[in-house]
């Protein structure tokens, strides 16, 4: 036994006692006759004191400590003289008779403290430095406390975890697989999941009635901010459920953990449908912290000379109440934002309603102050408000907009971070046609099902077909995404035609789930939350990589063990492959 | 809603209610005037009752179903007339009074009873069906409370699960990494993790004082039997703990798992060194449910004529108790099965301990009754027991005549499945050498801690140094093993050095973990236990398969989903690689 007890748990009720503690130097005080030395540990920090008169020796060679540096010590609990109340053991100190070193450090590349001096690189190189830091460690221990919870309220309403395969067949729907040559099996590749969907859909037909696992999942994209090549899923599925009974089992879930990490209850969660989501907010995932929704104009302003919004399919405003004082600068930002290339917009048309009740626009010439009356009248803008306008196609504009009205939020601050509002967004389109290929694309998944009433129009207009899909949005972020499934093989069929797939090819690919349908397949359902994001939104933060331990860079690479590397010649031999690089023929 | 009850839960409480049920048609039994249906789910079986008078169409639609159909029913729960008090539900029947099919079934291509038709790889390729069936569905369910057991146990003890990495960089020492080639890194690759060990380490460094992680691991190993190219870990660490920590805080949680899933309590488990389980045992996984301990013999038949024994560095001995009476033929059977090319021996010398007190032997000719009956004596035998001898190289005889003991325990029916013998193995050697490669391989991994009392031997007779290593062995398999590591960079270097790895090659391959040392390293150590192992003894079953959802087969297929499989070449391109296969030039 290293220690009595850990840097966290002493108080005034152990004082008198005789302790032995371990822990990392976090800061050493030399104040002449008496030294402190912050002792830290995962559980807290404890303060250690020396007392240059009743033992020089022992005190010199704790000012010699340096930072970092690992010590046992051994000593007495003793009440402090300046009590700190910041901290659970701010009434004590240890009067310590003893030091031993345990390990020397060399001098941290950057400070262990909450706001340290060190850069995200260097940071990212010493990872495990970078984790001592109590901000840091508090992140990883929230997503074991919270992973805790999810599987404990899963287990008691009798949902089974079940481990599947991470060597699995690849598969060419969705986004690209990394792959695993197979030594075994020469010239074949398994693939890493994108997603257990299809062996969770296994386990329903398996009968196992209710699955859950907190599982890793690959993805081998261009990496974005906030996107990792691994990433955590928790996903689930049920048998014998409507959509309905997936959304308030999982709604219940997220009371549940909201409780017990936030505190925060919750009545039933808003519903809106993707339909509403896009006319309100110009977003399938919109921030409903805040209202200031989507007013449609085109009624109230294509009566006049003014071409852009004559030509414009629509005109959409959204009202931000406090900023009609906005000057040229601040409205000139906000034109600069939308015409960013990520949001494309070709301009912002604005009516500040100035507090005598007149309005000022940048198209007073071609409205009158009665014309921007209305407008305001349907915006509900009061005096002080100021009306941003957007006009062009309409789904490009509702995104345009959308982005705006979350800056708008930023800058209003109505986005409490402490603030949480769910809302599922249902109905979702079960196909989306791309151009470039010229095909549909599934918007959920191909395992989708469409819903009953609208299965009539598959054959003739996919693209009205909506699907029994549901997201959990929280504050603007996608938590989550699931469906009832297709259980009847000749639908999977018919949705496989839909999506361009003869015969043939779905059999190829997907031929052992068809013919899993084939032997007494459940209607089932089930959904999959993004557990990095649903960490991140938790806590307010915007980053996920703060809740990974050993998060890899933009470019996939993990900068503390240099991941990828080469390997031998003899490796890439054993598994029949070569390397075909850029430069070579 | 599709229920309102599972096919587990009613009984006689619930009489006169009306329920909707779903399920599988287990089984239909037509007896005239009524007919009987078992609707099963994951919870059980309830019975259905139709009766032909009362309601003829309903009855004739019951009796048309097929076998594994899915059908949700509606009915009243009825007292059954001949209770079934096998099953919870055996009180009671449904008068049902509604079918409605919810999908129909091919015939399935084996029967889904716990003691099916179908053959192994029929099962494998129908695994979904295969998982229907009570045996295999329980074992996933006890599975997964294990795994909830374990993850709670270690939460309110302070351990903290982690997520790392599973795009890791390969290293050459240990088993055969398998890798994934990274696209946005153009002739480089990642490894899948053969366990988190350095990642847990690191934790360690990062002060996160206790991890654990039920986590998947991967070895691109040729299969045996019951391996499996990826498989799950237990992977704990700890730090500021002696080897007798770890071994008591793993102790109390296997005696928790123990009581909670198997209702059994033990004392302190038995604990015997690596030299102690070779001399008594010929296994440093010794099978302690039964004794028949190996009796050095060298100074008892060394003195006389009989080469074969002279000139063996050990001569074994073991005593079966009651197999005095074995015949010519089974003692041959013996005699075939330790020359076995798995076992490798010569020869089998035995002495069959006669009624009469006197001995019968295969070697007789070179030795008196009272040699033999001084052989008996040191073996404790009594009369009517058999004594079975190797004799060779000292490794080499101990290690067939541990097998030889297991099979005598089988035979003896010693090895009872109900009966746990768990036992902690300590004091393993540091280092293996290798004649083929003329090197010295650590036996645990090279992280693990020498001695501080043989530390003085490591330049000089490495393979006199005992390792601060462990491992758990239950029933003669071992569950898991861990060690104390170096925390030191000093002494890291030296063990590298051992190993063969100059300076440099330890620096490229470890030197993220040896510089992590250099930033105040805790004093830390750890274990890993085979998850799939551990259900597989708990449950008393030899093979880990029947504990994994989607096990792969011995060529390291799934034939379910028919993976590995080739990808395609615009997949290869894009990764910078090209098949090389056996036929290529």
């Amino acid at each position: 036994m290293y220690r009595t007890n850990t840097c966290g748990e002493l108080n005034s009720n152990h004082i008198g006692q005789k302790v032995t503690l371990c822990g990392w130097i976090q800061r050493i005080r030399n104040l002449g006759g008496m030294t402190f030395i912050d002792l830290r540990d995962r559980y807290g920090i404890t303060q250690l004191a020396f007392n240059m008169e009743t033992n020089t020796e022992l005190c010199e060679k704790a000012r010699n400590l340096g930072r970092e540096y690992v010590v046992q010590i051994k000593g007495k609990v003793a009440e402090r003289f300046n009590k700190n109340k910041n901290i659970p053991t701010g009434d004590i100190e240890i009067i310590v008779d003893n030091i031993h070193i345990l390990n020397a450090s060399q001098i941290p590349p950057f400070t262990i403290e909450d706001n340290t001096d060190g850069g995200d690189d260097l940071r990212m190189k010493y990872r495990y430095l970078d984790l001592r830091r109590n901000t840091v460690q508090q992140n990883i221990i929230f997503r074991h406390q919270l992973a805790i919870e999810i599987r404990n309220y899963l287990n008691n309403i009798d949902f089974l975890e079940i481990e599947t395969p991470f060597l699995i067949r690849s598969t060419p729907e969705g986004a690209r697989d990394f792959v695993v040559p197979s030594r075994m099996n020469p010239g074949q590749f398994y693939a890493l999941p994108q997603s257990p969907q299809q062996f969770k859909q296994l386990l329903m037909v398996a009968s196992m009635d209710r699955y859950f696992q907190i599982v890793r999942c690959f993805r081998d994209e261009d990496l974005r901010a906030d996107r990792q090549p691994e990433f955590t899923q928790i996903d689930c599925e049920m048998s014998f459920v409507t959509q309905e009974d997936v959304m308030n089992t999982f709604e219940n879930l997220f009371k549940h953990l909201f409780i017990k990490l936030k505190n925060i209850t919750f009545d039933t969660f808003e519903r809106i449908s993707y339909e509403q989501a896009m006319r309100l907010y110009g977003s399938d995932k919109p921030d409903m912290r805040f209202d200031m929704t989507f007013k449609e104009l085109n009624q109230l302003l294509q009566h006049k000379d003014f071409k852009v919004f004559n030509q414009a399919e629509s005109i959409i405003g959204i009202c931000a109440q406090g900023c009609g004082t906005y000057t040229r600068k601040q409205l000139n930002e906000l034109t600069d934002f939308v015409k960013r290339p990520q949001i494309g917009a070709n301009g912002l048309v604005y009516i500040l309603c100035l507090p005598d009740g007149s309005y000022k626009s940048s198209v007073d010439k071609f409205y009158t102050q009665k014309d921007l009356q209305a407008v305001a009248t349907h915006c509900q803008a009061k005096a002080n408000d100021l009306i941003l306008i957007l006009a062009g196609d309409k789904e490009k504009t509702q995104k345009a907009l959308g982005e705006l009205r979350l800056e708008m939020g930023n800058r209003l601050k109505l986005r409490d971070k402490n603030h949480f509002k769910p809302v599922w967004v249902v109905d979702f389109p079960m196909f989306e046609w791309d151009e470039e290929t010229q095909r549909y694309y599934a918007k959920h998944h191909p395992f989708t099902s469409p819903k009953a009433e609208d299965m009539e129009l598959l054959a003739s207009k996919p693209e009205q077909v909506r699907a029994n899909a549901y997201d959990l949005v929280i504050n603007g972020v996608e938590i989550g995404g699931g469906s009832i499934r297709i259980h009847q093989h000749h639908i999977q069929k018919q949705i496989f035609s839909v999506l361009g797939f003869s015969d043939e090819e779905a059999q190829q690919q997907f031929g052992f789930l068809m013919n899993a349908f084939e032997y007494g397949a459940p209607p089932h359902g089930g959904i999959a939350f993004g557990f990095d994001r649903m960490c991140a939104v938790f806590n307010g933060v915007e980053s996920i990589r703060d809740f990974i331990a050993f998060p890899k860079n933009n470019a996939g690479r993990d900068v503390m063990t240099n991941a990828p590397f080469e390997i031998s010649n003899e490796q890439l031999n054993e598994l029949f492959i070569d390397l075909k690089l850029p430069g070579d023929k």
